[in-house]
Parts: C-alpha cells; structure tokens; sequence
C-alpha cells in the first residue's frame, strides 16, 4: 500500500484483523472517530488479558458490535 | 446512595454526566460492556485534550451518539 502522507499522524491501527472475537473477552471498545489526525474510523478492542486489538469496521461482526453497543446493557444483572 | 459492595469493584466511572459534550472534541468514546466486575454499562469520552469524561448512557444524546457510531465513517475526508 502507499504511505499516506498526511492526515494519518494520529492513527492507532497499523493493521486490523476481520477475526470473530467473543465478546466475553471485552473488556472495553473503544471507538475513534474519523478526524483530521486520522481520517478513518478505528475500532479497539481492549481484552481482559489487556491486549488491544484493531479491528476492522467494515467486517459484519464489528458492524453489529457496533450497533449492538446502545443495547449490552441489557446483559446488566439485576440489582 | 448506597456503597455496593459487590460486583463493582472494576468500575471506572464513580459519577457520570449528563452534560451534552460536542463530537467535534472526541479523541474517542470507549464502551464498556456490563460485566461480572462492573455492573454497569460504561461510557467513557476521551477528549483531544486527553481528559476522559464518564458520561451517562442513559442520558438522550449519550443513547443517540451510541447509535451513531457505526455511522461516524461518514464523516471521513475523501481519499
């Protein structure tokens, strides 16, 4: 690929992988708006062995992570 | 309120906002799913500024910029 010489100082992910991660081995995503230090969207998963992943935003499973965010609290357990 | 005394040992978020914060200042916005050591869901907004603001994710614009996440590619520059 070429570099891109501008506008990507300020990416977090090098790479990305499309591999299913389960999301009983989240402990966090976090999610990086398009900006003008990065001009693409990046999804980080943060495992609860502390690793961080890159994922990639357009495969099917981080589309539906995404959308899916608004509704993980329904998993809350009961007070 | 009352101190909980289970469950909620990994929190990050001891108080919450609601105080709507302009997307224009977003490093990133990192989700927090429920969890067996927290509870709750978490909502976490990292600043340019690099300060990180624990906001409510019941509050009308937190659910709708959750919503809106998949969709923030939109906003990338052109190639």
């Amino acid at each position: 690929a070429l570099l891109e010489a501008n506008g990507n100082l300020s990416c977090r992910c090098a790479k990305t992988t499309a591999t299913f991660i389960h999301p009983s081995k989240y402990e966090s995503v976090e999610v990086r708006p398009v900006g003008s230090s990065c001009r693409r969207l990046e999804v980080v998963i943060k495992l609860k062995s502390l690793e961080r992943v890159c994922v990639d935003p357009n495969a099917p499973w981080v589309k539906k992570l995404l959308q899916d965010l608004p509704k993980l609290r329904k998993k809350a357990a009961p007070p």
